[in-house]
């Protein structure tokens, strides 16, 4: 991870002169086009929207739009009837009753000091003018104003999602509400709801009720509120696409129907052992997914489908004589020839349906049709096979939300590159775009939003904006804007860390603790935990801890990091910069003893006394390094020899934290030892 | 103001070995009795409740306890059944359907290193113990855990109320029902919905509807949401008191209906010269409030129905030749009996329909019966008058949320103090409690929790624990803790201001913001606006400046002033105090340079530039007379001269904002200069 931080300064030197020459408006994802004007377009109390063209049912989405504007200045509008309009939308047409996957969504927006006007073909893309609006209001010495401009915007995928998984731990309708919010502000357009897995099974069914009354613990959604919740992300334009993941990840399914089942234990929703998996050769199987499919078919509208189909391990397959004994009789060779044998059934009862099956990357087989849709957790060039032999697909591969990424590495992953790249026009328009993913195991409805956002924002720039739209710096930058605009919308991924640091340390303050979950980051990858070494985890323990807490990526790292790169690019002699790293290095060094305190008082804090001390060693490290670097002073072995000791030392992982600074700080003990020159 | 502060450091100089001497658990309000045991009782994930005795639908909340207890330590529990309960609850009896005045509340609670019993009376009780419980609840070394403690407990008062004005300003209900679960954390009983007024009528009317339609803009709330709030207030034991102001404060029940008023002006809810007064001297008056108090009588079931009866100024009816020949008439000397003849007639429709009648110090009157109670907003005389006469009273003065007092000075104020204090046993019964009031004129669904918390809680243990707890070091490290806690009901006292600032300053860093925010409070009184001058109050103006930002109460000043008042003490010969004055000083001085960037680029702080730059002024001041102090230098008389001189000037308002720590600089000045001789 170390490395990576540092691979990624190295690759992205803060390239002031491409950020400046682009217009810095605060906008996620940028816009296919801008032309900047002159002026502003004040926005005062008497602020009004008019809309022309189409006008059915857009009330409420103006009302929407004003409230939202209304919590970001604190202005309460008044709408006085007979003032014109400030700002006019006006589009050609309305929307589809249930959204289409490629429904246009372009707008044109062109705002001068006197007036805005939104133009669009369909609603639908009045909605992403809207949301560009919003992003263009900025405080001013002459009051709240959005600059004079035009856009005409499209997106370059038409498929740009999120999935969330509800499952693992189950996040109430609440939370998923504002997460909708959030993906409406940077124009993403699917919700892929994984509903069901080993650890849950969340949807009311009326015809299978013991899918929730024993595979649920309680906590599921009725029919009702499904309803209610698909409209309400309809009219944020956001298509909600529902995944049962079958014939793998279904151990939640069988404490209802344990005949479904592939084998015969008894199931309890914490498992272990074998992952229980669907019987596809019992005929049983398909009458109850016969029935399952067509009532959730009528209660998710939309046109797709998803099936999962990921991971099936073929354990219970290989235990069950009357399963190998079908597979030898239809002249199967292996378990991938079987699961086929399932999705084919499967895919016919979701055709008749009248929906589009989606699954994970294993189900791409010659003998299912090209209408189905594969989602790639494993990358472009699984995509790009799949498109070769006509399939359409998705790309999540590279934008796991769970594996604590900082956003630049998701930034960078584009769909359409590697294997993609060479694929044909024709067999590129297979590929519809991509999904993010917030898998689960570790997040709560009190952490969720934080490991969604902001990072989530530079996920859906990458799906909506043009490719060439890949300035890191000014994607950063625009990030810390966007999810700012994002707190008014309620979500909590800033301020739910103050609330679990300060559950942590009890009354006491916590600016100490602050600073130390500044610099840190979880591990990465599936690093947190080995289930060969720790068994399997219990997703019922109190998820309450450091590591819980703070954010997946430290932008004071980030921040500290291109600071030491630009001291170095200096020849150290940048006497500003080397003032901010001095201040920067004392408040680490001088940390714990004001922490120490709480760690000692405090059974959730006691983990981290190792990574706190480290900080305050690497604090004490680094300006002795500018110490030498002030003196020019040659620097004794033995001093080297100790500092790298401690660098390898506070590289490791403590209570699965990263300390964040280790290799800015690294660099000036190299550069202090005289291993990089200055320039 | 500055005065204040400087007099309760005076008055109250950190008596810590009182504060030591008393158990310091972190409760508020303050139980009756506490005897603290040995030990700690382990709060683990199989933490689990039991009751007996009484257990008719207390389910629902154990239930809301226990989520409660799970989001303040992030622990989700499982009650797995046929484990033991750790914590067992026994009421002898239920609650009433409709929470009656004086219904029993007491409570005993025992926990011992492995167990808790809650005993109590009524379930009432029960609820307010459990609420105890959860106060205890801190975070060790060894894990989550309550203290081993015995806690007797009942309430001093019977009445102990929030008034919440929704009338200037209107509040949802989900803001409305996080402030009755932190009035529930702090024990208080009734919430005053301060329904009606000039500025909005709240609730809507089935019988005339036109009280909302014109009345309301839009801004009300249903019967149905009120009687699903008053429920969710009888699940917190909180009584909901409904006020309909008559007959002045009442222009907005003209617009629909203008035969009710005196005047014949046409009505707008703006309004401004003469306030509108209903017309007392017409049956049709009568006839119409016959069915209105009918119909909200039956809306809500509480026994006390609040008729407001407050600053009638008379002049609507001076000017109606009717009303003046009606009171010639009827031989009434003044105004005053017109009023008081239109509260009998009142007096009986209330009765009529079941009701006690409340109102405030306005409506006391002999004709009345004793029967009413007296709400007084003018002081404690107010209140022993009417006890001597035989009327029930409650205490508001000195417990005005709007005013922006510190928490101290409402704490003071004791409904048994000054006239009170002489009442006979009998008269002093008369004295049932008294309520907070958070009158709305410059508070918005926003800023509302900051007004009203913590401070509210202080006002809260006025009215619950014994007279003699009054030590205010105490209350003040008690109010920090609970502050905290009442985050986890979803309030927003602490982190609405962030957003706000956030909002003022753009996408900039707010650390300076905040820095100047913290040690400036709201202009005091009623000295925000004066109507002579600045004309009516626009209640549709933005409230989104610092004034509204800022916390009423400054916890930086006020340590800061007790940490001056202890190095005055200790002869200017502390030295780590001094040296946290210098810190202090230093960052307060070089504030304003950071800040100075926002401040030009925001029309929301421009107007703070001035109490930037006096701040910084301040803080060189300060550190100058450290330095003088350091010394022990005469100071020349040139520098106390231009020294006072800026403190005289640093004491005006600006923009509204009151700089906090002018005191105890200005002490600091006058210490160098030989005006305050060490101890």
């Amino acid at each position: 991870m170390h490395k990576l931080v540092f691979l990624l300064a190295t690759l992205f030197p803060v390239p002031l002169a491409v950020a400046q020459s682009q217009p810095q408006l605060n906008l996620m994802p940028m816009p296919a086009n801008i032309q900047l004007g002159t002026g502003q377009l004040l926005i005062t109390q008497s602020f009004a929207v008019s809309s022309t063209g189409y006008r059915n049912a857009v009330g409420a989405d103006i009302l929407r739009f004003q409230e939202q504007l209304s919590r970001q200045t604190g202005i309460p509008f008044r709408l006085k009837p007979g003032v014109a309009p400030v700002f006019e939308i006006h589009s050609e047409h309305g929307r589809q009753a249930v959204q289409k996957l490629g429904e246009d969504e372009s707008y044109e927006l062109t705002i001068t000091d006197s007036h805005a006007k939104l133009t669009s073909q369909t609603w639908l893309g009045a909605l992403r003018g809207m949301q560009t609006f919003l992003q263009l209001v900025q405080i001013t010495p002459a009051g709240f104003a959005v600059p004079a401009v035009t856009i005409k915007d499209q997106p370059r995928f038409p498929w740009r999602g999120l999935l969330i998984d509800v499952s693992r731990h189950f996040i109430p309708l609440d939370v998923l509400k504002r997460n909708l919010d959030g993906m409406a502000a940077v124009k993403m357009n699917v919700l892929h709801w994984h509903l069901s897995d080993d650890q849950g099974f969340r949807v009311e069914s009326k015809r299978f009720p013991k899918l929730t009354e024993m595979g649920s613990e309680g906590h599921y959604y009725t029919q009702e509120e499904i309803r209610e919740f698909v409209a309400y992300a309809h009219d944020r334009g956001i298509r909600v696409v529902p995944e049962f993941d079958m014939p793998g990840h279904s151990r939640s399914w069988f404490l209802g129907y344990p005949e479904l089942s592939s084998g015969s234990d008894p199931y309890t929703l914490e498992g272990g052992g074998v992952d229980p998996t669907m019987d596809p050769t019992r005929e049983q199987t398909y009458k109850f997914l016969e029935k399952f499919v067509a009532e959730m078919a009528r209660l998710f509208p939309d046109a797709y489908f998803h099936i999962g189909g990921d991971e099936v391990d073929g354990k219970q397959w290989d235990a069950n004589p009357k399963i190998q004994a079908f597979k030898q009789a239809h002249g199967m060779k292996n378990n991938q020839d079987l699961q086929a044998y399932f999705n084919r059934r499967l895919q016919k009862i979701v055709a008749k349906n009248h929906k589009i099956m989606v699954g994970w990357d294993e189900i791409l087989h010659p003998d299912l049709p090209k209408s189905i849709v594969v989602q790639s957790w494993r990358g472009q060039a699984s995509l790009a096979i799949a498109a070769q032999q006509g399939y359409s697909g998705l790309l999540s591969h590279g934008y796991y939300l769970d594996l604590m990424w900082p956003a630049a590495r998701h930034y960078a992953v584009d769909p359409m590159s590697d294997a993609a790249a060479n694929l044909s026009p024709e067999e590129k328009n297979r590929i519809l775009g991509g999904e993010a993913c917030m898998w689960a195991e570790w997040v709560t409805p009190e952490n969720i939003d934080s490991h969604i956002w902001p990072r989530n924002a530079a996920i859906a720039e990458r799906l909506w904006s043009p490719q060439e739209v890949t300035d890191v710096s000014s994607m950063y930058s625009r990030l810390n804007a966007v999810s700012l605009d994002l707190e008014w919308l309620g979500l909590t991924h800033r301020s739910a860390r103050t609330h679990m640091l300060q559950r942590m340390a009890g009354d006491a303050d916590i600016s100490a603790l602050q600073m130390l979950a500044d610099v840190v980051e979880p591990v990465k990858d599936y690093n947190r935990w080995d289930d060969a070494k720790q068994g399997p985890i219990d997703f019922h323990a109190p998820l309450n801890r450091m590591i819980d807490a703070v954010y997946p990526e430290s932008d004071v790292a980030r921040r500290f990091n291109d600071l030491v790169h630009s001291f170095v690019l200096s020849g150290y002699r940048d006497k500003a910069a080397e003032g901010l790293l001095r201040n920067q290095l004392s408040s680490w060094r001088d940390n714990d003893a004001g922490l120490r305190p709480l760690l000692d008082e405090s059974f959730l804090l006691e983990e981290d006394a190792a990574v706190s001390q480290n900080l305050s060693a690497l604090g004490a490290a680094g300006l002795q390094a500018l110490e030498f670097l002030d003196k020019s002073q040659t620097v004794p072995d033995s001093w080297k020899v100790s500092q790298l000791a401690l660098i390898e030392q506070v590289k490791k992982p403590q209570a699965g934290l990263l300390l964040m600074v280790v290799a800015p700080v690294q660099q000036l003990i190299e550069a202090a030892g005289g291993q990089i020159p200055p320039n």
